[in-house]
């Protein structure tokens, strides 16, 4: 069994007691944190991590993304959300092949990597490129297949998925589980949802999607269904299965005692949210109402990074700024999305989002002696306001080093890059 | 005559034409862009720049600051803007020594070459210390001592600040010039301000001011001159002078007019405007109405980086958000805004902020092969939206080069760091 000791750096556990440690050795064996301790577990053989000048903090989550999009970063900019869904993504979107999302994915991973995540939750069209990808790359993810039905007229997408579902359930990988993403309420009629719910209880399978995300959205729910979107998702059954909800900028408080009833994850998107100009959600809100709230960039058309350092900084920048108060959704709160939230988000939070002894080696190491997070301070307030995701040193996945000094342990980008410039100058419009 | 070529780059000149030039050489000469073309000029001896990978831009300009506060990033988060000033920054402030600004402004100043940015507009108290760091760390500058007539009852300050003004105005600096910088009408009576400004008429120095950061400003205001905050300024003859208006969020279509015709360059904060949750700055509404629309990143104690790549993006998404548009303030406009609106704010706009031939060499090279910045696509969209600070990579300011693969050619960071701990903690409350 590999062991590892991290030492010499500055500890935020995210644990329920908000401790910063100054002097505080990680110790992981296998693929767990064993040993936290001020001083050096009496191992033999232990690969040790210099931490100094570092803080170290459990592995950020990408609660909401779409990795086969990052070949279109930069493509589609400055457009009202839907001249870039129909004249740009939509489009862009189906002239890629398989293995064009394989390579899109896999970009994506490495600049998650790179920035310090350690898991994402993931809704993509063609999914089996995106599982290869994330299995090469050792990222730990929760991976679904994009279903609208508006695309899948004769439900065999909708079937492949459930295929799909089927046989890495059965094949229980260590780092990569499946769900089932019904796009949203307005790409989904009740028939097609109903399929997917059935699935969903015959496999126990968790739900992604994307809920009330524009005012338009809102407005044609309301007269289809004579009910918000989150009330619509109620009535039909799907939050009776464990639900991670994209976006929720608009909902009242009705709609987020209805999240917290359900144990509903509401993933903060701020990035894309401002970019697109969908709103702004009430990170504060839903907190108040025992709603748990995670962080995602969604995809890198609509951000355009994967750094859930950069989404912590907006989220609570927007927060403020949205809310009329300073004090609103502060370091604090946005770290805990990043960490405690995914691990929720990605229905592991009795073993993913700390860093405790016996929850799982997913670790970020963040060097803060840069010239922009100098001088030293709270290390909370610079992780959300002054680090960035270049300065991210170390990445631990299930105990397996992924990123030391900034530079890849497993992958190698030179293929990546190359493929995916070619892919984006084929399918840009 | 030191001579200098960059080639290999992509070139983004941010003249009148809005071109990206692919295949174009830039030459310099002295403290001078001499040179545009698809060829190298038939220079003996001149030093090469491989910008192989990079984009080319003018420098960035950032148009309002506070150097010396930046030893209390990350000491004073999440507090509402009364609790800010009042029991931290004013505080702080008054704790440190004129030593203490000059090693505070320093790491202020090397932060801001290492992301790319060649020239500010700083307000600062004991401005001394300030010009010195920034003569010996080689950035352009137009510097004011904060004038605030509640901390300077005898007017000793004001006097301490128009001598150095008469000094520095005699000195002729190359880079260096002094502005009057009346800290803002709610610390000013009227007396107070005609005091500056006759010395502004004598000398005819430029005005930086805060205007309209807050509603509390702007209701006061309007019940103690019955007029807007603007609109006492044009009556107390301050626009009559060429002013640099830091914030301007709170205002009225009179108020933009009025800018518009005194040629008042108004300076938009988001990230501070956003944490101290001051306003959205309608920044479409000035360009529209005819105002030059600069970006400054306010002080690290309320952003928490000095990175104008970092205030692009955010005063892009913010506008969105803000009006409801996705459209709203592309990546063209924050661009300009970067750039020629920033010459503009400072004074200098037949010679600064565009790369052209004889205009000043203020040069910033920007990688963009980093793989959160791929595949390429637009490189403005990339530079608003996916480039960060640690991408720059060369950064020249009046034909010098002071940063070059990142590092510094001329300045040495160890001892500011060390100097800047040291402050920290002795001033931290």
């Amino acid at each position: 069994m590999d062991r590892i000791i991290i030492d010499g750096a500055m500890v935020i556990p995210c644990d329920d007691e908000g401790l910063v440690l100054d002097n505080t050795v990680v110790g992981v064996e296998g693929d767990r944190i064993t040993y936290l301790g001020e001083k050096a577990p009496n191992w033999e053989k232990a690969h040790r991590i210099d931490g100094s000048g570092c803080i170290l903090i459990p592995g950020l989550i990408n609660a909401h993304t779409h990795v086969a999009m990052t070949v279109m970063r930069g493509s589609a900019d400055d457009l009202s959300l839907m001249d870039w869904l129909r004249h740009k993504v939509w489009p862009m979107e189906m002239a890629m092949s398989d293995e064009d999302r394989y390579w899109a994915s896999k970009l994506a991973m490495l600049e998650m990597l790179r920035s310090g995540i350690t898991c994402f939750l993931d809704m993509s069209l063609g999914t089996e490129g995106v599982a290869k990808a994330c299995d090469e790359t050792g990222l730990r993810a929760r991976i679904c297949e994009a279903l609208l039905e508006t695309q899948d007229p004769d439900y065999k997408r909708l079937d492949a998925a459930l295929e799909q579902l089927a046989s890495w359930k059965a094949r229980a990988h260590p780092l990569i589980d499946f769900d089932l993403g019904p796009h949203a309420l307005y790409t989904c009629t009740r028939s097609y949802m109903d399929r997917i719910m059935e699935a969903a209880w015959a496999f126990d399978a968790r739900i992604q999607i994307h809920v009330a995300e524009t005012t338009v959205e809102l407005n044609e729910c309301q007269e289809k269904y004579g009910m918000t979107p989150v009330e619509v998702l109620e009535e039909w059954g799907v939050l009776g299965q464990p639900t991670t909800a994209a976006h929720c900028i608009h909902l009242n408080d009705k709609d987020r005692r209805i999240f917290a009833k359900h144990g509903v994850s509401a993933v903060h998107n701020p990035s894309s949210n401002m970019k697109l100009a969908a709103g702004i959600m009430g990170a504060e809100d839903l907190l108040a109402a025992g709603v748990n709230v995670a962080l995602g960039t969604d995809s890198s058309a609509s951000n355009n990074n994967l750094s859930i350092l950069g989404e912590m900084r907006r989220a609570s920048l927007l927060q403020k700024v949205g809310d009329g108060d300073a004090t609103s959704f502060g370091a604090r709160k946005s770290l805990a999305a990043a960490t405690r939230g995914g691990a929720v988000a990605a229905g592991k939070s009795g073993e993913l989002g700390q860093i405790r002894e016996g929850y799982l080696a997913d670790l970020t190491l963040i060097r803060a002696d840069g010239l922009h997070s100098w001088p030293p301070a709270d290390p909370i307030s610079h992780l959300s306001y002054s680090l960035r995701a270049d300065d991210v040193d170390t990445v631990l996945v299930g105990g397996k080093v992924l990123l030391h000094r900034g530079e890849f342990s497993e992958s190698d980008s030179a293929e990546v890059v190359a493929r995916c410039r070619e892919i984006a100058s084929r399918i840009r419009i």
